[in-house]
Formats: structure tokens, sequence, C-alpha cells
């Protein structure tokens, strides 16, 4: 069961402009929320923008500030963002119906880990509702942050934009489960 | 059903002594490794250990690290700790059929985020199979990393002690999602 939703749940970056359901992207916080966190802190808030002109104005910041990024890649990394397609547009930022930005309360312990484990289940929870995403993590958060009004200590990790696929990508395929399971003792490695 | 999972799921210290069948964890990394990953770089290996000798290295390893830490807590943690019965003893560690020791390959890009929402898969998958775990972050991960030859470009991020819970306690209250839910903008904070 998590294993299909797992399996088959694959990045995507373009997307239909049908709206979800918001119940879809709450459910998918309300899963989020059931996740262990340091201290039982939960310290995180999921800031849900369906503002057109806020999604549009932080399109232009992410895009601004990842120009020079594109720009100056080089090596493996720009053989894996040409291959896939990937520069420094970032159409879904608002062709995505909604974008969830996710932020973590820099003062709790394991802030960051217990985000991202929540992350994982908001992937999942995604998936079950037949909805996409990419875990976008912007080059420039701080910018961002302003224009969300944010208090200084949660910091943005990571922005969802949600939506129904407009993608035939195949999935990135994976390593064999044997590249990645040692037993006892860590031999070898990559 | 993943709410389900999300819901039930919650953070055991008390393992009994069955063995649950290897398949199901091997299951659960199987679910882990569809995660997506910066560059889809897949960062992550997983060591399951069984051995009862290493078992009790790491115990002893752990539990020598931690006693300073916990004699010297006050505070909310201090409160945090002695209401939740947590302390520098870490039985668990020994207690558990399996210990899933997860590292992250330091070099690839956003390497410690790409683990921890596998981490998040891990543990819905083994809510899925009626397995119970603790995410354990050791303190010193390095005196670990060594005796279990990991080279040095990988990280121990956490251990998972993996069996049948022994425990009845309750599961930590969550938050409210209205708390941790806002609209467009970042409305005041907790």
């Amino acid at each position: 069961m998590i294993f299909e939703l797992a399996k088959n749940r694959k990045t995507i970056r373009k997307f239909k402009k049908d709206n979800p359901p918001i119940e879809d992207l709450i459910y998918a916080i309300e899963c989020a929320k059931e996740a262990p966190s340091g201290m039982n802190s939960q310290p995180w808030i999921f800031v849900i923008i369906r503002n057109e002109k806020l999604k549009r104005k932080i399109r232009e910041i992410c895009e601004r500030n990842e120009k020079s990024f594109y720009q100056t890649a080089k090596g493996p990394l720009k053989e894996f963002l040409l291959k896939n397609n990937i520069n420094w547009k970032k159409e879904f930022l608002t062709q995505a119906p909604y974008l969830i930005a996710a932020f973590s309360y820099i003062k709790a312990p394991f802030a960051k880990e217990s985000l991202w484990i929540s992350i994982g289940y908001i992937l999942l929870a995604l998936e079950e509702k037949g909805l996409s995403t990419v875990t976008y993590t912007p080059s420039d958060p701080k910018e961002i942050s302003k224009i969300l009004n944010t208090p200084a200590e949660y910091k943005l990790e990571v922005i969802l934009p949600v939506g129904y696929s407009a993608d035939n990508k195949k999935k990135c395929k994976r390593k064999n489960v044997n590249e990645i399971i040692f037993f006892d003792n860590f031999v070898g490695g990559e």
C-alpha cells in the first residue's frame, strides 16, 4: 500500500489548470502533523498560497535568484539539468493552482529533521489524492519569507507546488535495493 | 489511508523480543528508496544491524555519550524528559530485534533533506507492517560510524530500533490543524 504510493509517485513540474479541492491539501497537512518531532515540538507551519498575484511575485523572486545559479552550472549537475529539462524558469510556481510553503520553527530541537519527515508524509498523502508536486527549495528563502510576513524564528524549507499532473515524464530510475542495504556492517559504499 | 497510518503511528521505546520478518524491514527500505532526492542522487544507505554484540556496543557508546547531556538538562527539556520517562538509558538499542542505521551521502545536494523524506516513508511503511520504532539521533554519531566502518562521505543521521511494540503509552497530543495552516500570508505564528 505504502509501496504502491511511493513507487507511483514522481516529481512533477507541469500542472493542469484545474483546481483540486482544497480539502485534499488540508488532508495532506493533517497527515503531516501526525509525524514525530523532537520533544513533540511539532515545529512546522504550512502556508497554502492560492493568490495569483502572490504566486507571480514568488516566481519572480525565485527566477531572479536562480538565473545566475543555472548559468554557472557545470559537470554532472549541468548534465542532469539539461537531461531533465530543468532551467531557471519556474513556471510551476504560477502554473500550479496551489503552493504549500513549509516552514520549520528553528528554535525547536531537530526542527529540520522533523519538518522533512512531515514532507515525506505529505508527498505520500498527495499521491493518495491523485495530486502531484515537486519539492522545490528556493535559493533565497529569506526574500520569500519576507513577503509572507514570516516571523524571524521560522525558516522556509521548501515550496510544494500542488496540482494535477500535466507531465507524461517517466519516474527517474532508482537503484536496486541491494545497493542501499547493508547488514551489520557498512561494507564498501558507492 | 495514509492518514490512518500516520494517526495510529506513535514513537515506541519498548520492544517485544519476537523477531519480525526481515522482509518487513526490507519492504520499508524498498519504500524509502522511492523517495525523491536532489538530482535523483538517492543519497542514502541503510545498515540493518541484528548482531547482538554490535547492538550492545552501540548502546554502550550512546549511553556513555548521553549521560552528561541528561544530567545537565533543565527547564522545559527536563520536564519533557521526566514526563515521558526518557533518560540516558537506551535499552531500546539492545531490546529491539533490529536497528536500522540510516546514513546520508554528504556530497549529494540536499542530502539531509532527502534522507529525512525517506525516513518519513519508512515510518509509515513500518506502521503498515505493524512494526514500531523511534527516530533516535545519537549524540555522537561519529563514534558509531567508526565501528560500522563507515566511509568518510557518509553521515549517520538516525538509528531506528525496529520491533513489535511492548509499550501501552498514548501517542503525544498533536496541535489542531488550524494552528499550523495559514492561507496566503504568514499571520501570527505560535
